[in-house]
């Protein structure tokens, strides 16, 4: 086994805790070299970084689903990679890996992290590396689970999906598609809303960005919305309140709209349309599915063996252009699944 | 039977839709004969109406889950009184009654309306009058399953209830402490504070008006909140969610806080809580529940009998103090379920 201690890791540190939009300045970038496996550990070179929304959460202090990144920490971000070196049985040199390895190009874990890193080994005959960062990684997950177990989809209902070319939002549209639903999106922008209804078989999607979200929904949703799962919230969360069915159920999942607000984030006005309609508005997080990804894992590589479901991704190049790239999420200029590569193939 | 045209109908009818805090002007009295019952109709002398907070919903336009008071229409208002004259062989002269009568004194009711008018005999063994519009009413209903069909509290748990010395909180409370929960009020005042803990066995009561709620849920509640159940909405809804446990309920009853509003209703900014969470809001239509009212006014009762539950109601005389009397329940100056006593017993 060669010496990783020799190499040396490439690391995106948080500096500072934003304030609103995160700035070049909220990261320090820092060499070091690799440190050794140690007894029962692994060394991963990391090959691809999932982007998500959620990452600006995970930089604010406060009480929340997970601890937050604590400052002068790596930044903390699922990924794949290879393993280069291990001293764990479990785990073969040149075996493709995923978990939450971090912003940087190297990854070693102790033996007692594997569990909480999340480290396992994924089967390429399943999907290409990005797409295990997407429908078959945690994007995926949360919109398997969220659908099915929280949004609980009937076939002939209604679902509308916001950020719907988005990572999440590509899967519940396919997912609540398969499900025998009416699907509408919610994305900014004709080419996203071009690519969601002829890629992957929406059947409408509204553009927020040149159309009205209420006239869009009176149109596309004429028997209104029985799902709404929201990536989004603020006006467009508040708009589909108004539109809501008796007994719908509204899949709280994210909020990117609000996640760098430096004013207090906008709560729906219209959340007595739960009370009118005997409607439910519930949280999902998807680490408590953990036991159940195996069979989302399955079933949606089956979908796409089966060529009944799609994965787009929006890869950028090099370990240097995080701090733009995780920007891009909260403009909107990523289309599809937002992934890092921050080493050649 | 005698002829119940000799006698005279005084009315509240909905003269305008009111800006804000409903006024005098918003109200028209008018006095008619009473109308002969009809073939299988029935005529009912209203003793007492029950003033909700609901009521001022039903004054605006707009779609909600039962249409407008029309203007011009008598006010719409659930009520207990007596039979004096009947054509229907399910309803004799004498018999108490209750049902959505209107802001009358007397309420003609025709055979094809007397399932819309929800038009019941009661049993005042189970209950007083002012009872039967309490907890073995519409409030009393509401609580019921509200609490226990939406909310879903476990013995152990938490439960706070907002408005708990009114008509729904003080029913919410004592179901929940007969449940097996930890039970905490939010009131206005010393007075309903003492009343809430000292007389209905709450564990505890934050008194708004006099201390911080988040303080309050702080010492009375250091396990967190497992089920909130909101009749307020606004500021307390938001601090509230800063305290809820994971998969915490959250029941939608109302928010008298926002009904008079002039400004858009004030959206929970912390319902991000719910995704952290994994905690669900979901709302509350009594009417939902009719077919199983029956079972839940025996089981109040009996509880009623055994001395573990009781009630208090706040009664206003006058049909005339009507247009005041409502508008008691925006400023928190009833003391238990508000009731108009509109006859002589």
């Amino acid at each position: 086994m060669a010496d990783v201690t020799a190499l040396t890791n490439h690391q995106v540190r948080l500096a500072a805790r934003p304030v609103g939009l995160p700035k070049d300045s909220d990261w320090r970038f820092v060499e070091e070299p690799v440190r050794a496996p140690g007894a029962g550990g692994v060394t991963v070179k990391v090959l691809f970084l999932s982007l998500d929304p959620a990452m600006r959460g995970w930089m604010n202090e406060g009480r929340s689903y997970i601890p937050p990144v604590g400052l002068g920490e790596v930044m903390r971000a699922g990924a794949v990679g290879q393993v280069i070196a291990s001293n764990n049985p479990r785990f073969s040199i040149g075996e493709h890996v995923s978990g939450g390895f971090g912003v940087q190009t190297y990854c070693t874990i102790a033996e007692a992290d594997i569990g909480r890193t999340g480290l396992t080994t994924i089967d390429l005959a399943a999907g290409t590396l990005p797409q295990w960062l997407n429908a078959l990684g945690m994007p995926g997950m949360t919109a398997y689970f969220g659908l099915l177990e929280v949004g609980r989809p009937r076939p002939g209902e209604t679902v509308v999906v916001s950020g719907a070319a988005g990572a999440v939002g590509q899967t519940v549209g396919q997912i609540a598609k398969i499900t025998g639903c009416r699907v509408v999106g919610i994305a900014g922008g004709a080419a996203k809303c071009g690519f969601v209804v002829d890629e992957l078989g929406f059947d409408a999607c509204i553009d927020y960005k040149a159309a009205s979200v209420r006239e869009g929904l009176k149109q596309h949703c004429p028997a209104g919305v029985d799902v709404y799962f929201d990536n989004v919230g603020g006006d467009i969360l508040d708009t589909v309140l108004t539109r809501i069915n008796r007994g719908a159920r509204i899949v709280i999942c994210g909020a990117i709209s609000q996640y760098n607000n430096t004013t207090p984030v906008k709560g729906p006005s219209n959340y007595l349309s739960l009370l009118v309609n005997r409607a439910r508005m519930e949280g999902i997080v998807v680490f408590d599915w953990a036991d159940r990804y195996r069979e989302a894992v399955q079933q949606i590589a089956q979908w796409m063996r089966e060529g009944r479901f799609h994965s787009r991704e929006d890869v950028v190049q090099g370990l240097e252009k995080f701090p733009a790239a995780l920007n891009m999420l909260f403009s909107g200029r990523n289309f599809g699944k937002l992934i890092l590569q921050v080493a050649d193939l």
